[in-house]
């Protein structure tokens, strides 16, 4: 068994096939001086091919995962274009008579070694771009073929020591049942397309010694939910990893088996379940899952993996493509929020030494109100094509709302001294993830049409604790008696002030939190495509009066423990009744 | 006028005094290898003899400031026990045949020049501490004279590149004024001491051109609160300054007159005014302006600036100094408050994102036991000398308070077991900090004594704002609906639970906060040493009764600016009234 980290679930059990590593020989003889402005055409034709290619490959991909992932690609078409990255390879001939070839090879070797020495996850990611641009680069100058994958065999595992962009959109999903990896992180932009094509993938196997231990042709199971790879696996070890994938298959069977069933408890309370999404491909998943709607739209993926902020044009097609994916239900688009851990490249955040409780969200839109219209503007436009509505992030104060809503109402005024067409009474709300929010749940009712509760960034305020941290982390506890006391404050103001009232973050999608959200009549929980249908099956089973006594007694609690096991005793009832129902 | 960084307030009108830097003739040629034996014998004569020189600076400082501050030194004795200082030395004598002052000098130089080179404030702190040994080193080595201050001359304004602490502490504060000094920061040992002996500091004087531009004997004027230095001010500079002087000490004598005043408002509610303090040297100023007590004590100052934990005696001492000097009235002794923005040298906290939302405080307590019950159970002891009460810092949870409770009371035993004394009802609180502490406050109070108020860091919280973080800092607003509807409902659960309630963050000692403290009916305020005196001056001017109207309008603010606008409104009214009776 060997220890890696889990960057795309679901279990995969087959053959290994080892990828080949990108090798070259190079040309070793100097070039003629007369030679030099051909070995610069033969440079410029490289460089020509790749884009062609570079584009080709982000057309492929925003076929068949959506818009943002295929932005990555942005970033090799920008390495192309830099010109420091393409002095160095033209001195380099220019100076030295060597080949193009070897020029490209010294300077992608170069700042490969550079940006691995920096310490930091985002440089490190730069050179596996620069390595892929420059291997493609290096493979039209040398005339290679393009290293491919088997299709004439069975579907296989893929091992390689690190896999790129390139390499994972020319994969056939067919053939490919998981990944393993030497190196690489769950931030990584392979294990975003990964996830996003579905594909199970484990990354950092913390063996150096992978390319001997792994030989194409050993038996191996991934396990990307645990971050476990399984090398000749015992047959024990099958039998149980292929019943869990039986498991997986007949709960998705019987969960496609209430898809089209409405979202509604035995008493009668309807409960809209919406989703989280962050790519068109999300919103596929969301879509077959019999989604209600989308509940939050994060848009900064849309502003991440490029080198400029997003035109107004740009943002417009994809929040349209979502709003008529959708078909007229409702699509909350969250306005830009960066920050906290979300950098972008091209836009230079302030080093902070406490980055959660600094420059962020809405903050930056109110400093950076041109970035901000942009962004409205290109909402406000989609809202003409679906029922789109705007929500605002880490509003603290009622100041900030009428301040953002200034802006709005500025670029409707726009919009139209442009002749654009919007929803002039479209929807604005905001998220309630600060104390301050709570405290002020009912003066902010006031001024909005809608609340969405983003428990987690609540939960760490509420406990000053930063989840990420390990030392820590036992104490975020979303099942604390001060959070209960807070969603009870807030959703009672939205419920007083007759606004709609939704979840978005992670206890919406929690098992367990369905019955505080039943007894404190929330309208909407929105969460990832994923956890829809299992949200839904419990859903039905459940009735608001019997989580209306629950949530008294869980407001009695004087610690999480005790808060725990009140819901877990609800749990156990549950399933016994369930049991002597079927046994009728 | 030269701008600088205010290090400790006041301000200093006279001739400058520009201190020479401590420059020394070196032997150049080699010793023999016969009298290596000496060579050796003459340093470690020097190193005794500097370590008596500082062991008694030591002993003049805890005269003069407390206890605190002279740990300062601490850290010059643990570089003089240093091995890798010492073997450094001791090599550059034995291989290279130098003399002992030009080892001493050459590795100095090396780690001054390798600290200075890091950017960080504590490394450069510690360049300072190896330079003023080294110096004091190298001064016996060379027989050369101590560097002195002129003390037959009228009081001057000392002028100084740098300003090492064991300069600071041989100044007569008679013939000083003030200081001016072209390196240091605010939180560098030579500040901390200057606040301390109360001298007017203004530190990082902007401009290179130093020493031509400030001679001995130019006329100039100090002012520590603006940070700002004026070269041969002109005279109605000088007049100004004379006059702001003037009307300070007038405030001084004014304040004086209440020393002995109650602190009760014309309708009769009485309010204890307490102090926060971190050292010897500010309980005096606190008693000296008639505090109540002492309403937190902050211990972290024990454990810092120096190289390992206080032994349960060290701490006793202290604790029972303070609890011996307040003369029965109260004193809060808060637990250890470290992480965040504080660290100790030797005790490694790990790196985190966002320390704030870390591990800190009572979480690292509860974690490292031993250390935190080597706290209690010298508290424990001082209680037997005093009225002394224990306070638990950023607690979120019940759980937390019963698991401090518990290592209490396993602390008492342990004394009993020892045949040590102590108070057997001493009281316990805690801080109410963060907005989970706010929610389950009705719960909290049932489980302890009394309550204090930490307002600066609930509103960090509250608001999700680092004050620190000049981005931001505009955000940083305690004058927020959310936080007074925060404070209402912690004082009136504290109330209603018959418990103690005080409030010792920075709004305690704010002039403009004070009645809403009357209005909640809070029972003790604990501030700054400093601000005692003020804020009794204003609270005997004010009643409850109308703090009580003003805090209902309050109540009715939707925003910040209303809650600024009806406090000024309040402020005038009160101006206009004590001008009509001083009119009668």
């Amino acid at each position: 068994m060997i220890q890696g980290i889990g960057a795309s679930s679901g279990i995969a059990i087959g053959k290994a096939f080892v990828l080949p590593n990108w090798e070259w020989d190079l040309p070793e003889q100097k070039i003629d001086v007369g030679d030099l402005a051909r070995e610069f055409e033969r440079l410029y034709e490289g460089i020509r091919t790749s884009k062609v290619e570079i584009e080709q490959m982000k057309d492929e991909l925003r076929e068949v995962v959506g818009t943002e992932e295929s932005y990555i690609f942005d970033a090799h078409l920008a390495i192309l274009d830099d010109p420091v990255f393409m002095n160095e390879i033209q001195g380099i001939i220019q100076r030295q008579y060597k080949a193009a070839e070897v020029a490209v090879k010294e300077v992608i070797d170069h700042f490969v070694t550079m940006f691995d020495l920096l310490d930091d996850e985002y440089m490190k990611e730069r050179a596996i771009d620069i390595k892929d641009v420059g291997n493609r680069l290096l493979k039209h100058l040398l005339g290679a073929p393009e290293i491919t994958l088997p299709s004439d065999t069975q579907p296989f595992i893929l091992v390689a020591k690190e896999l790129s962009p390139s390499q994972l959109v020319h994969l056939n999903t067919n053939h490919v049942l998981g990944i393993a990896t030497l190196v690489g992180s769950t931030t990584s932009h392979s294990s975003i397309m990964a996830r996003a094509l579905g594909i199970p993938l484990v990354v950092g196997i913390e063996t150096k010694m992978m390319e001997d231990v792994i030989q194409t042709g050993d038996s191996i199971i991934i396990d990307g939910d645990k971050g476990v790879v399984h090398l000749d696996p015992e047959d024990h070890l099958i039998r149980e990893y292929t019943e869990l994938q039986h498991l997986n298959n007949e709960a998705t069977v019987r969960l496609k088996g209430i898809v089209s069933v409405r979202p509604v408890t035995k008493d009668g309370k309807e409960m809209e379940l919406g989703a989280n999404i962050s790519s068109l491909k999300e919103l596929d998943v969301a879509l077959a899952s019999g989604t209600n709607g989308v509940g939050l739209f994060r848009t900064e993926f849309l502003y991440m993996d490029r080198n400029r902020l997003p035109l107004e044009d740009e943002q417009y097609e994809v929040y349209r493509t979502v709003a008529e994916k959708l078909e007229g239900r409702p699509l909350i688009i969250r306005t830009l929020d960066i920050g906290g851990d979300k950098n972008l490249d091209y836009f230079e955040l302030p080093e902070e030494e406490n980055p959660f409780l600094g420059y962020r969200a809405i903050r930056i839109c109110l400093d950076k109100t041109d970035l901000f219209k942009t962004q409205l503007k290109a909402i406000l436009r989609a809202s003409s094509h679906g029922k789109v509505k705007i929500m605002y992030p880490l509003i603290s104060s009622v100041e900030e709302v009428v301040a953002a809503n200034k802006l709005l109402e500025e670029s409707k005024q726009e919009l139209q001294a442009e002749g654009l067409s919007y929803d002039a009474d479209i929807e604005v709300g905001i998220m309630i993830e600060l104390p301050a929010a709570v405290m002020i749940a009912d003066m902010l009712a006031e001024e909005v049409d809608f609340f969405s509760i983003g428990t987690n960034d609540l939960v760490q305020f509420t406990l000053a604790v930063d989840r990420m941290n390990e030392q820590i982390s036992h104490l975020y506890e979303p099942y604390h008696p001060a959070v209960l006391r807070m969603l009870k404050l807030t959703i009672e103001a939205a419920k007083r002030a007759g606004i709609h009232i939704g979840v978005c973050g992670e206890l919406a999608g929690d098992i367990d939190a369905l019955p505080i959200w039943l007894a404190l009549d929330v309208d909407e929980l929105s969460m990832s495509a994923h956890a829809i249908l299992p949200i839904k099956e419990r859903l039905i089973r459940l009735n608001q009066q019997d989580s209306r006594s629950l949530f008294e007694q869980l407001l009695q609690c004087r610690t999480s423990e005790q808060i725990h096991k009140e819901l877990s005793v609800f749990q156990s009832k549950l399933d016994i009744l369930d049991k002597a129902s079927s046994l009728h």
